[in-house]
């Protein structure tokens, strides 16, 4: 069941909030689109990478003489082939990267930091020969304690990873190497006053294990270095533009040297932002004069890119008699993996943003541990964030005995609320997202069953900006090219050509789009963010205007008339005396005289949306097993307006999806050493339709006032209220608070034997 | 040996007159650069195309059944899968097409009209198999005879060759079917009054031979039609949106469903526009869901794809006593081949244009005869038609006594002067051309040996103007993508990518050039008739010039001043107060903040260039064999402004060479059945470096007034002059006017043994 909310005042649109089939549908279930291991290049060599053994060790010397005199190899990489990057700091679209640390990711130097680091690489004829010779590489490690949670890392005396990362347990910098890669603290008020205020003050401390994001294709990556020097890398990206850039400062190429294409993309989720294997097989292109694919497999994505953090979070907050929150304070440490740049900043911005909450503190610290470098992951940070702030509101309500629903329609953020880092929200739909789960049959239906309970959660997520462009060329026939730069992982090629269409007045079958490679298309940013559909949305809407200006000028000179007495509406051009003439019309004139028509539209807009949801689960806790069965699940979200409403509720049945397998089941399983046991699909328990229960969606739709039709990012925070409100439902249904991810069988089994003692 | 000439005029240039290395030769010379032939798709199929063993023939019938039933054969394509057409006209940017001709073209319906007409074609497993399966198909046929020769064609009782064709031999429409496709007459003057006015009256017949463009490439073509009906060709082009449009109104798909990926091209010269291989491997790729490649051989290029026609050609010239010419007249057949479309037009409009000529008359016929349909090469028409005009001149000279090249300067056509089919040329370089073969050392240095002789000619031919878009974007380190839709035969990429880089103040290695495909770029004509460095190099302009001003409205928000205060000038805006920044820097900037920088350019221009060229060749005729040894070679001509000068030297030599060969060699040979007995480049004579002296260019720089940076066309005219000079050479040195292309040794044996009779 799915219901879409409209207020009011929506305007009517003709092409947007309709369902169309997606422009490249077919290919995918036909299986004829292209990805990038389906690439095929005369000439092409099989690149394997030498991967880590161990979590943490020195490495004492490299030898690669064997493995060169292998038959069939034609080239082997290390880190050395990469020029050194000490102190150099890439601006990207999406933050700054240490070029240092991205370059000893690749390809580690001196020493390995996580079991999976890649140490070499080996081109060669076939993958069997490049793999043999990755044996024959001998490594000699110095072995190097590891530690594994930010808890363990940050003692004083924890085993260091980094020697250039040199902040103290209180977010000094020192001279002395640690692991706390940074620490902020964001306040707001007086937490003091905040907390005396208070009836009621719940502190609890979380823990949340590393997880993947678990997308079905591996990463992979083909480049092919001209002796020109100009490199073309096929890959696999949730940002081209990004791969172009990161292989250009990694391997000192100009930018426009770079051409990535960018091929269909078996999902992200944000874990195909970073380059893994491109400068590989970008160094053993050079190296052999020919073009090198490289693949992983399951193990090394697992093991070799990275997840998402563990986290400690802890969480104090109070509240009044009246049941609104006087004081909130985090202290949040998130795993940054072998390299600093957690998604510990967004999640400390998260972690009370769906309240108005006037006094308030967040410390919050980026921990490097012997795990692959931490990737973002839909949402990054918030959905650890709300498994604490969202539990603890519960406490609360119980404290007070508030049903939580009210609670938190009480103290919803809404437009002018402050955020405790500081900006102040405009026109959101939190309360409205709490409201449509209120008036849902789902809530008024009572539970009444035996170890059975409801869970309810909020999340909040924002809406990213940044660059985007797109041009458009119009056929003779009235169909329309339209070429964009943003990799579409989910639909996005449609849910841009729709608001193309509504712009131009045109159906969404006359729009072909096409995600150009980097060469193509101005550049865009990253697919990430929650932005595409806004920010590349704009950029086409953009480009549709400069179409319609160009079809008003060129009717306005065929009347003879001014320019400022032709109007674009309704798919044409209309002029006085009730002149009028259609789209395909004048398109068709396009073609017998005159200049193309192309349109152009670049962005870099502001982000003042941001998404509110709430989550409503109910559940059934098997007391002899500790299994949590999911009896119903009911996700609203404030989705701005919906361009194609069938994709943002699959948006939010994927994001809730995956909060689910988050919550009750997935973690990287480490021994003590530091070695990943799970990392398969078969012991990485992630959920499939077996698990679950149809995802009810609620669409509320309250336009963002930021953007021509009112687009809000929609695919991130439908990820973050899952955890919380299943640890909700199992206290309800059971009588134990969870505090620790996953919640599965055996933690909850364990919560159960405490309190049954 | 190669001279720039520039008249004092030419304003500098920082990039335009340079030589830099194009930017697809790394590729191209090692390897790389991806030919249609190299493509290769997951689960491709062999297409292989029955080609009829009879110039002329009813089909009775096609049995497929035995192919059919032969393992590996997937699917055969008749003409029946193509939509019926008749009555279509597909209107093109380079002019309108038959669709039923082009159809009955590309797959025979019931009648096969030149040995080579394509019948059917099979998609099966591998080549051979299919190579195989087309030998069993059985073609029951009722043999006609073949009419090979335009005046036997127009013949009241030749065999007709197209039912639907009724013109009769005075040009007049009747109910009769003929092979007189055309009929058309361009007049001016008094033509009776200006032959009683000339002194000497010069009338001669002339007969030129079939002669193919002899592209090192074979056509190929590779399509994936796709479940939802979207179809995308590979293939070796020269007009990528002309083969998209001429598929889909073919196969009648919308223009937006049908992309077409130009592949690198290893020569057109005018014979790659038309669709052969496409739509057959479109119908394949529909009837088998998986892609198909269909490649030519060298007998398949010469027997199925268009050669440029022979023709008769009767001109009829006067001159007064002081050697002004008083009137001209021509009747000129040309070989249409199977289908009605020969260059007749182009031929009757260049015949006399070097000329200012007061009185004239020109009748042009287009006629069908038992070839391959004809297509354009090099200067269509021109050629041919030099040959006359250019010969008969020198007859009136002789009999006047006047320098040749003293009485092409006289009646040389200026600005002002106005053809005989009607335009009046605006500023060109006839006289020019002229002056610099004058003022040239070969023209000074006397011939001294036996059997040596010197001949000079003129020809002219057009700048096409024409559609041409292109958007261009700016990345952070200063370089820029410059993406276009002319598919690049002969270095055009660079040639545009110096005119953008020059209207921006770069270097044109800053610029990255790309040729899109249909769907990356707004609609662009054919690369041919001349335009691209004219028309695509004004939309790379224009879409530089986008760029700056982006960049001073960019500057101008920053620094805080009007726009008209700031002004983009030598790589760099500049404001008031001193402020400058440069190109690189302000690139820079936009990755920070703003929206990214995109420039778009369309034009569709006037075309009032035009081309002249005149010729000097020395000589010497072996007595014995007729051979004719070429001694030395001048090729000057008016190019407006030389771009990139190595290659405007570079379409110089290939075109003088290409008109060498066929004046001297070159032709069609066929038997009495109509089959062509040479169809090997081993019999087929072309020359080579072996047969030529060095091609010594005079670059004459008369800027074109309707370009922005002077641009004319300069690839086709060269073609134009060499067997007219040949032949006028050829009289100088043994005696013998040769009437007939090519001259090769029997020919000239056989004009010499008759005058020695």
């Amino acid at each position: 069941m799915s219901t879409v909310e409209k207020p009011a005042s929506t305007p009517k649109y003709k092409v947007i909030g309709t369902r169309p089939i997606r422009h490249d549908g077919t290919d995918k279930v036909t299986g004829r689109a292209k990805y990038g291991a389906d690439l095929r290049l005369t000439g092409m060599l099989s690149g394997v990478v030498l991967r880590s053994p161990h979590a943490h060790a020195n490495i004492k010397s490299i030898d690669v003489s064997a493995a060169e005199a292998l038959p069939g190899v034609r080239a082997i990489a290390l880190c050395g082939d990469i020029p050194d990057a000490a102190n150099k700091i890439a601006e990207l679209g999406e933050g700054s990267v240490n070029l240092q640390h991205l370059r000893h990711n690749v390809l580690a130097e001196n020493k390995v930091l996580y079991r999976g680091h890649a140490i070499a690489a080996v081109a060669a004829d076939t993958i069997h020969i490049a793999e043999e010779a990755c044996k024959l590489i001998k490594v000699e490690y110095e072995l190097l304690p590891p530690v594994m949670t930010v808890l363990d890392a940050m003692k004083p005396d924890a085993p260091v990873l980094n020697a250039d990362v040199k902040t103290n347990s209180l977010g000094e910098q020192t001279d002395k190497p640690s692991n706390i890669a940074k620490h902020f603290r964001f306040e707001l008020g007086d937490i003091a006053k905040g907390f005396a205020d208070a009836k009621v003050i719940v502190e609890r401390e979380f823990h949340t294990a590393t997880v993947h994001q678990g997308y079905i294709e591996p990463h992979n990556a083909t480049a092919m270095w001209g002796q020109d020097g100009h490199v073309t890398v096929w890959c696999s990206t949730q940002g081209s533009f990004t791969v172009r850039q990161q292989v250009a400062e990694l391997m000192h190429v100009p930018l426009g040297h770079v051409k990535v294409v960018p091929m269909e993309i078996g999902g992200g989720f944000g874990g195909k932002i970073a380059v893994y294997l491109e400068p590989v097989a970008a160094i053993l292109s050079k190296k052999t004069g020919r073009p090198v694919k490289v693949l992983m497999n399951r193990a090394d994505v697992f093991e070799g890119t990275g997840p998402t953090p563990g986290s400690y979070i802890k969480v104090k907050m109070g509240a009044d008699a009246n049941g609104k929150i006087t004081a909130a304070e985090a202290y949040m440490a998130y795993e940054a993996g072998a390299f600093p740049g957690s998604p510990i900043g967004a999640g400390a911005m998260c972690v009370f943003a769906c309240y108005d909450i006037p006094n308030g503190k967040i410390d919050g610290f980026d921990v490097c541990v012997n795990k692959p470098r931490t990737s973002a992951y839909r949402a990054p940070g918030a959905t650890n964030a709300a498994m604490a702030t969202e539990t603890v509101i519960e406490e609360i309500c119980e404290k007070l005995n508030m049903c939580p629903l009210d609670f938190r329609l009480k103290n919803a953020a809404k437009e002018g609320t402050r955020r405790i880092d500081g900006p102040v929200f405009p026109r959101v739909g939190m309360v409205e997202s709490l409201e449509a789960i209120q008036n849902s049959e789902h809530w008024k239906t009572p539970l009444s069953g035996k170890n059975q309970g409801r869970g309810i959660a909020s999340g909040f997520w924002f809406n990213c900006g940044l660059k985007s462009a797109a041009t458009a060329t119009v056929n003779g026939d009235g169909t329309v090219g339209l070429v964009e730069g943003s990799t579409d992982i989910g639909g996005s090629r449609t849910g841009l050509a729709m608001q193309f269409a509504e712009a131009l007045g045109i159906t969404v079958d006359q729009v072909v789009p096409t995600v150009a490679d980097t060469d193509g298309v101005g550049y865009t940013d990253v697919t990430g963010g929650s932005r595409v559909t806004f920010a590349t949305g704009w950029a086409v809407y953009e480009a549709a205007l400069d179409i319609s200006r160009q079809m008003c000028k060129r009717m306005a000179e065929e009347w003879e008339v001014p320019v400022d007495q032709v109007k674009y509406e309704n798919g044409g051009v209309t002029g006085p005396d009730g002149k009028r003439l259609g789209f395909a019309e004048i398109a068709e004139k396009s073609v017998k005289h005159g200049e193309p028509i192309v349109g152009k539209g670049t962005v870099d807009p502001q982000c003042p949306g941001g998404a509110f949801a709430t989550h409503c689960v109910d559940v059934e806790v098997d007391p002899e097993t500790g299994k949590v069965h999911i009896l119903r699940y009911t996700a609203s979200q404030d989705v701005g307006t919906a361009i194609h409403p069938a994709y943002v509720e699959g948006q939010i049945q994927g994001g809730a999806v995956q909060g689910i397998g988050w919550g009750l089941n997935e973690e990287y399983f480490y021994d003590d050493k530091g070695t990943m046991r799970n990392s398969t699909f078969l012991d990485y328990r992630m959920p499939t339709c077996l698990d679950l229960p149809m995802i009810e969606t609620i669409l509320v739709e309250v336009p963002n006032p930021g953007h021509p039709y009112g687009v809000r990012g929609v695919g991130e925070v439908p990820i973050v209220p899952p955890p919380a409100a299943l640890a909700n439902a199992i206290y309800n249904a059971v009588g134990v608070r969870m505090q620790q991810l996953p919640m599965s069988p055996p933690r909850v089994m364990h919560e159960l034997l405490k309190k049954n003692k």
